[in-house]
């Protein structure tokens, strides 16, 4: 329980009505996407940097945990407040302060919203690659914090690829501020992109600086069709192989797409065994040709029909398919766990296998989508929690999921990040070394482990 | 002074012949192209991870410094044993392990040569972009350890963006693996990032996964030429704003460009006022449209001649004057100051201005080179260290180059790193809390201060 006098102090650093206290406001920052949720004792509202360093000093001081939370999209319980405290919610942190484009870069707030801006820096010719699924409603700084990425990552790389520096309080009240507006800087260490993915471990962005890129002329999209699952797989390495990097290379399996058909009809081919999403653009004067090169490479590998989308709309709702995944097998079944391993691409075929594999073995539904160009497989396993008996064999499929993509010399997590999820696992990847040289950071930071608390890192084992 | 049992328990580790203590030998261990230098008091040229590990626990428990050493090419002191002890050489760490055709990636060890490297990769139609001045003789473990970069930063990024893991021993003896074949990867912090650029302060690296892209098909070289200084510098910002990204976009002066036709004559215009040398590449249908489309912005921004390369000996003839730019200074000034100041582009004509105006107040010669596309100027000051009231007048005009570029938002260093020569600015452009902030993940990594020490960081106050 927060003392009295502490919420006192709350409410004189950030203003009464940003402090929120009431159990019915206080369930709403408890919950993410995971089955994991946990009432916090205050939500805090801030609305400059200098009111999260003073909240933070004074959490600090105290000893309460404090979970920074963006959007609330993530899917890995990393902004739960699984250890009570302070929530700190940063959407009035919604300006977007300058697109500049002379140096092709922009100064906004962490609490914007990740789509607003995509829209904004567009209308300018401009850029910014990296879309989470969730960009309609997750924050720039939640996207940071996570890292997260999504199917462009592919050709254009995640979000630390644009991050080039930020403002964020410290656990201990202070403001650090690094990089800047130029895309080279090697003044010292490189804390943007260490800070970048630490899921709020480390402390709060406030203020980002993003870097965009010029708006590609043209873009076209297709979706190829298989009659065979491994066909499928073997082709996104064929691509690769012949040199063409696509945009987005993405995989559904049959059972994906009979979820999205009955939820919501596009015209999937159910009758096939997998499909392929592939966008490309660049110039005008190139994409047709990559098309092309494309289309070749995937009946040279065996797929049975290219649609090729001809206008925009069809372009849409060849996509919409895509992006009603998770909503039509949150409504199939009870439960959804997304999970998110991978793989070096040329793996692709034998994850997919292993992952038919073990559906079989424990006798569970498990969906596959993929943004398979850079080998990020999500095994979307649908059950229902109140079935303990097959929650116990979904969580030993996982186990073999990620003992198999490790490996093949994959990872846990291309995107999704840790949290509270995949802490567990952290040793299998990262060896006793790997986890006590990341603790080591964590605690010369955070020394009394009051930013985000439990989360990324397993507890060291008591002496 | 080692005692003569560490010495022992050296060559036990690595073998007699591989640690070096005669004076002539430490010698070539001694410098850089700094006017640093410092004796260490043995070489150890280990030959696998487990004998680097086993040096650095040695020395981690006598409390020896160790100064790790790939090409000795860097210009920041970063390879001097300042505090004596231990140069750990790398040259025995040669081999290109895997050129993985189906991943886009390789494994490499961490003393290959950078050229050898590109080439082989080349052979096989693959790219690693990264290109830092001194390729040639310059190790890729240097090149992760300073994250040098160079002009291709500008369109392809640094060597940061191509590391996708490695192995590297730590200073207590430990073996760290992070990363590995996948683009995507957040497990956990970004130890991969944090440790490249990390001038060998952390440990030492022995094995590299480095990502690779397909190579372009074709590349054309332009040199355009222009009478008045800003109008080159505005055409930087011009090209960017007409969203055109050459592969490089490099900026000579006309001092620059005298001295280099006086030690070779490459035919560069020495009667203009600077020039712009620009390569694009892409693919055979885009590249034509990109020259001609730059070749507009340049002639509008007031370019007096374009002369574009039609062959490929004519475009190496074009780089030949720019790489021979080092070569041709240091042969007319006993010393060369290399600076590598960056700004964001916008600002180029203020800080071209700038250096030109301390040229004059301070009575130095300056020759501006830069990899202007990304901001990166480099500052060339030609003077004579035995000239004491002179090196004073250079110092005080280093001193108002950074301070003018961080006010312009840039940085004190681009590509070239801290090393021993920079310390001495680190908390203007950081602040006191950053440089805490790197300390303390420092001192939470290296607790002994032995992995090259007096490096990249400002010493501590007393207490």
């Amino acid at each position: 329980m927060l003392e009295k006098s502490f919420i006192n102090s709350l409410r004189e650093s950030v203003g009464r009505k940003n402090v929120l206290t009431k159990k019915e406001d206080l369930i709403c920052y408890s919950y993410d996407p995971t089955m994991n949720h946990h009432l916090p004792e205050a939500v805090v509202i801030p609305g400059t940097i200098e009111e999260v360093a003073l909240v933070l000093k004074l959490a600090n001081e105290a000893g309460v945990p404090v979970t920074p939370r963006g959007g609330g999209t993530n899917t890995t319980g990393a902004s739960i407040p699984i250890r009570g405290g302070i929530v700190l919610a940063m959407h009035r942190f919604d300006r977007i302060i300058e697109i500049d484009t002379a140096n092709l870069c922009a100064v906004v707030e962490a609490g914007v919203i990740t789509q607003d801006f995509q829209r904004q820096v567009e209308e300018l010719g401009l850029f910014y690659p990296p879309d989470p699924q969730g960009l309609d409603m997750s924050t720039l700084g939640g996207n940071l914090a996570t890292n997260a990425s999504g199917p462009r990552g592919f050709k254009y790389g995640i979000t630390r690829d644009y991050v080039l520096g930020f403002k964020m309080a410290l656990p201990d009240g202070r403001i650090l501020k690094v990089g800047g507006k130029t895309v080279k800087n090697v003044t010292g260490y490189d804390l943007t992109k260490l800070f970048v993915g630490s899921e709020g471990t480390f402390g709060v962005f406030t203020e980002l600086i993003l870097r965009l890129i010029p708006l590609p002329e043209s873009k076209r999209t297709m979706l190829v069709i298989f009659d065979d699952l491994m066909a499928a797989a073997r082709t996104v390495s064929a691509v690769i192989q012949a040199k063409i990097i696509p945009t987005t290379l993405e995989f559904m399996d049959k059972e994906a797409m009979r979820v999205i058909e009955g939820y919501d009809p596009c015209g999937l081919p159910i009758d096939s065994a997998a499909a392929l999403l592939i966008e490309v653009d660049g110039s005008e004067r190139d994409v047709p040709a990559q098309m092309v090169h494309i289309e070749e490479v995937c009946r040279r590998e065996g797929a049975r029909e290219i649609r090729i989308a001809t206008t925009e709309a069809e372009a849409a709702q060849l996509w919409k398919a895509r992006k009603l995944a998770f909503a039509a097998m949150a409504k199939v079944a009870p439960t959804l766990y997304v999970e998110d391993v991978t793989v070096p691409r040329s793996k692709i075929p034998d994850m997919v296998k292993t992952i038919s594999e073990l559906a079989l073995k424990y006798r569970l539904k498990i969906c596959i989508l993929g943004h398979t160009g850079d080998g990020n497989m999500h095994p979307l396993i649908l059950t229902d929690e109140r079935n303990e008996e097959e929650i116990q064999r979904v969580r030993l499929a996982i186990d073999e999921i990620f003992k198999a993509a490790l490996e093949m010399g994959g990872t846990l997590t291309g995107e999704h990040g840790i949290g509270m999820e995949k802490i567990k696992y952290m040793e299998w990847e990262l060896g006793a070394t790997g986890v006590d040289v990341m603790r080591k950071i964590k605690q010369a930071l955070d020394p009394n482990d009051i930013m985000n608390p439990s989360k990324v890192l397993p507890a060291e084992a008591a002496e």
